[in-house]
């Protein structure tokens, strides 16, 4: 649960059906104490039974991207290339979920819930649908044979602006989450993960209640 | 690399084809500075171009293994018990891998090279050939597409007395090693691992040069 828009509405959505234990990582990334905080009320708001907050400080020194290197500077978004952003963190969600596993292994928990979201996202290969069928592989052939752990990710199909109706839906508290890459008290409103959540916004026709610099129209008009 | 037998003798065949980046994981294993110790002497006698050290506190926290839980005891082997030892440290190998694919697809390496070894070993379910297949997959669908990295295990179906043959061939530095999972001074002897590997040792008729408080005997006797 990193605190941004995706895993809270990922949160209401488990916490419906299960006692949920909350998983944050710390990796370096520009805005962790401001997730970290996130993370910490969205875990109060839903009751959370047990949380785990890790540090991976190894992710600074392998470095290969502008989340975590802090010489690349976290590009304006350009919703339209097709290439994937220089946010990329190199085979980043392997090890939440080889973290999730490991907990989940440990404690006893049934499903990992995560709130990945691909086609209408940043294109990081390791949030399409596939890798998560080969992760639930994985978890089978590599954890003790008693052992019944799979991956679920309930999000990934959908487009931004029905995410953000379904959190609405759900009631789900966005004004306790942060997705800026580059800022802590004001949402810089033009990197990347802005720009998604600002257009997925706008196109439910929601108002974000966070704190914006800037809020530039990203919504696509219809003509 | 951990410092064993089978990573020095991993990195004995690696070392003859390729350049080495070598990764090490301190998780709160008992032996862990005696491990580390031991990584840095092998680093350096197979002249790494590269070493990345990481700490992964949060296995202490995770729990759910004698390894890293001092409130559990670690057992002396049993060989012929067929359940998994106490020492299974859960979806361990997952987050070595995450790390090696990341570190590769950050600095453009090829190969992950690991030392798993399989049917004579402890049953750790990540150590089977077929987990590797499946981590391959994961690699290949989780990173940039222009990223070709690939996970090789070149002693998995190895039984541990030819991986003591191999690395004599490789003239691989045991004296360099450290296997045992409770001392850090001379090993207990009496481990699943020491066990292990002075079985291995005295089926290749080969003396192993490390200090052990004790050196049962562990070989098999053919009637």
């Amino acid at each position: 649960m990193s605190g941004g828009m995706d895993s809270c509405v990922t949160a209401a959505i488990a916490a419906r059906e299960h006692q949920i234990a909350a998983l944050h990582a710390s990796y370096g990334q520009r805005t962790e104490t401001r997730e970290l905080r996130c993370f910490h009320a969205l875990a109060d708001y839903f009751k959370a039974a047990a949380r785990l907050i890790v540090r991976l400080d190894y992710f600074a020194e392998i470095g290969g991207s502008s989340l975590t290197d802090m010489r690349m500077p976290v590009g304006d978004a350009n919703l339209k290339n097709p290439n994937i952003p220089n946010t990329y963190v190199p085979f980043r969600n392997a090890h939440f979920l080889s973290i999730a596993t490991s907990w989940a292994e440990a404690i006893g928990a049934s499903r990992i819930i995560v709130g990945a979201v691909w086609e209408d996202s940043s294109g990081y290969s390791d949030c399409r649908p596939e890798y998560y069928d080969v992760f639930n592989n994985l978890i089978r052939v590599g954890t003790r044979p008693e052992t019944n752990v799979t991956v679920e990710t309930p999000l990934i199909r959908l487009k931004k602006r029905d995410i953000v109706k379904r959190g609405m839906e759900l009631q789900a508290p966005f004004h306790l989450t942060w997705s800026c890459y580059r800022e802590t008290d004001a949402a810089c409103g033009v990197c990347d993960s802005c720009a998604l959540r600002l257009k997925a916004f706008q196109e439910a026709g929601v108002d974000d209640p966070i704190a914006y610099q800037t809020r530039p129209e990203y919504a696509q008009v219809s003509n």
